[in-house]
């Protein structure tokens, strides 16, 4: 498995490039799939993997390139920013358009300019149209080198058409044009081999072409190319041209893409960022959210001053304090996962959130019931004091229930709002959770310790 | 955009099944992509669920069979689990292999033997096969049924043989064996139109296959498909004879499920919960997570209870004390879902773990720093007593370093002793900050006050 060679592979092209030997470096790469020569320059330490790039960017651009390109916009980035403009330019022209356009539009704005002139005029033009389109659209996503044929073509001229079009990398269906160049049918390759050649394209065309529009969120093309187990969708203007196609292995992308975003966005996370972003780029990153966090703290922090003159009077309290928050907030989490989680795989939505806030209602107030048996049971052994069990018991349960409500309706009211339910993430969710436990347990708490 | 039509066509066959229109029922849906019919099911309320079910599987159950296998193992299961065991077996010798394989084991183990016994004689043996690899392999997730030719076949051969195996779903790659059904040699279907019907396939093969073994993670070979931009992989036996193939539509399934396995574990969620999971079941599920979080915050009591004479001096420390574990467990919270998703996506490896803590370390201190600067300000404001702030800041720092080495290593280490990195979760990385945070910020609190 090559894949898992590489960290023994960047240390042997590490020692060879330290050592002057660019020629055996570069023989080595360039028997490795892209893949696997971008993983190696990930694997190299930071000093050598410039170094190691331009060894392969002189000696076969087409290879540096491709790697680049595997490596993707936020691997790649901090080693393009590191290169002058003319070799970012020359590059981007040997990347698909869909890739060269992610790739510049995370460049500095200063260079963006710059690097589109020095690319070919035809290549350049490509990616700037893609860029018209919005961000995580299927605009953005598509190639734009999509394969089509007329309708009058016979599937004799279309497998010539097809032999004669080496660049059109991954050819799976053949779509059909009239000519308005509106998509009016698919082909796939496989029909192509059962049919006699003479027999023209529209007779067995299917006419029923599923498509998306160029401005369809990126997610949503993703979540059709998965369910209907199809290899690329033709992308239509709003006027139902062919402007392009998305493929399965762009879908691949956008799905990990997504699942890292709702991962980052639920612990605070700037999406851009991954293991080795750079210290104070992540610093900067970081500090909004836990800003955010500091607030909420201090909402905290407010409820407990609250009830300073009765913590002074019953320090025990302090002591069974954080227990509820804590516990509290897990079970929020709980919840929270789930719907974000169901919401993306698209089981989720307002349809049926009655049903899933029910469930959590009950899941919520049964396990409190049981956490909070359980903590009060401890809590009564450990100290011999019933009253403080009492308290931790019954806030248990009020919180858990707070956190069922929470954690489902957060992230389906962002949903509603049209913002990514994802941003829901802990903050709200332990907010309420936090005051409904503070609250409670020293509320109730002050109530069993002076009343009983 | 058939797929957001579902809640509409949901509520019309719901109004038709109830009404007793089941013919008119099944003519809408026939019409449909089995995605969609899948769609329209999960969306439907439990009670009509079955019944609108068992108005296709009566009039089509090529569909119904279509439609369980895009609802997938865990949507599905409710609903298979309800049917008779003959009716699963008839539904499921309709699958591929490898879906049926993946029903079949999540089905209760008292009727699986009987569904087996149900099925035709070669659909059981090809299940049976596949029940042999354990789950999450290469061999539990490929499809048996591959389409393969043998080095002597010509082209033109290849074509009609090709032409003859409708029932193989998805071609993409034509792969070659020797008389031992050892795979030596790969072909593309566009590689078929290229060449004259008279050459040995033999001749235009490409001999250096890329495979897997039977064994491989599922994980390892979605990575390898997605970072090598194939459509599918063979998979061969130890002897390297063929055996099966994973196609693209089942990597995307795997990136998704792998996604939610992280996204759960890392909030302590059974992978198999999804967010119409039972509610008892879901609270059996939840319970074990609950409870040794309920463990941690013992621990974080204990930890407070050390100081129970200084608080009933000072109460105001148990005002403030919420806030350091609270932002600590935030911070380490972002580093551990970096590093999670790194190791997922192949970034982070031990190799270049050191870079990965010393920047975690530097960004940790940085926000430290910062976020205790601003929270001794505030709390100085606010109370009055810099002595407070100077305990906070400090014990801000201190924690989120902790907060940074936990983060960053806990997971490495777990990947290290072969458990899932994402294990790690939030509750090692929580108490790890909860006991620092408390214990720091109790600690310098009492000091500053009594000495300053």
């Amino acid at each position: 498995m090559p894949l898992t060679k590489t960290p023994l592979l960047a240390e042997t092209v590490r020692k060879l490039v330290s050592r002057g030997a660019a020629a055996s470096a570069h023989r080595i790469l360039s028997k490795l799939h892209p893949a696997d020569v971008a993983q190696v320059l990930v694997d190299l330490p930071g000093a050598y993997r410039l170094k190691t790039f331009r060894v392969v960017y002189q000696r076969d651009l087409a290879l540096a390139a491709a790697a680049v390109g595997e490596m993707g916009v936020e691997r790649a980035g901090t080693l393009l920013e590191r290169l002058e403009p003319g070799a970012i330019s020359s590059l981007l022209q040997e990347l698909d358009p869909d890739d060269a356009a992610g790739f510049l539009s995370a460049l500095p704005e200063e260079i963006r300019e710059q690097v589109l002139r020095g690319m070919r005029a035809r290549e350049a033009s490509d990616v700037e149209d893609l860029l018209q389109y919005p961000e995580q659209t299927a605009g953005r996503i598509m190639n734009p080198k999509v394969f089509s044929i007329t309708e009058d073509t016979t599937i004799g001229e279309a497998i010539r058409l097809l032999q004669a079009s080496p660049d059109v990398e991954m050819v799976f269906y053949l779509y059909v044009v009239d000519r308005h160049e509106t998509l009016v049918g698919v082909l796939s390759l496989r029909q192509l081999l059962q049919r006699r050649p003479d027999v023209a394209v529209s007779e067995v065309m299917v006419t029923d072409v599923l498509r998306v529009r160029t401005d369809m969120d990126q997610e949503e093309v993703a979540q059709l190319v998965a369910s209907y187990n199809i290899l690329a969708v033709p992308v239509v203007s709003h006027q139902g041209k062919l402007v392009g196609v998305v493929t399965v292995d762009d879908v691949i992308d956008v799905i990990k893409e997504e699942a890292t975003e709702d991962m980052y966005r639920m612990a605070g996370l700037g999406t851009a960022e991954s293991v080795f972003t750079a210290a104070p780029r992540s610093i900067r990153m970081r500090i909004p959210w836990l800003t955010l966090n500091l607030a909420t703290a201090f909402l905290a922090s407010w409820v407990v001053s609250l009830f300073e003159a009765s913590i002074a009077r019953f320090a025990i309290l302090a002591v069974f304090m954080p227990m509820v928050p804590l516990l509290g907030g897990n079970a929020g989490n709980q919840t929270l996962t789930v719907m974000v989680r169901g919401i993306a795989l698209g089981e989720l939505s307002w349809k049926n959130s009655r049903k899933a806030l029910l469930k959590e209602l009950s899941v919520g107030a049964a396990n409190g019931l049981l956490i909070g048996l359980l903590i009060a049971a401890f809590a009564w052994l450990w100290k011999g004091d019933p009253r403080i069990g009492l308290a931790l018991a019954l806030a248990m349960c009020g919180t858990m229930i707070v956190a069922a409500v929470v954690g489902t309706l957060m992230p389906l009211t962002l949903r509603w709002l049209k913002v990514d339910p994802a941003l829901a993430s802990s903050v709200f969710v332990t907010t309420a959770t936090d005051v409904a436990g503070f609250l409670l347990f020293l509320g109730i708490g002050v109530q069993a310790l002076t009343l009983l």
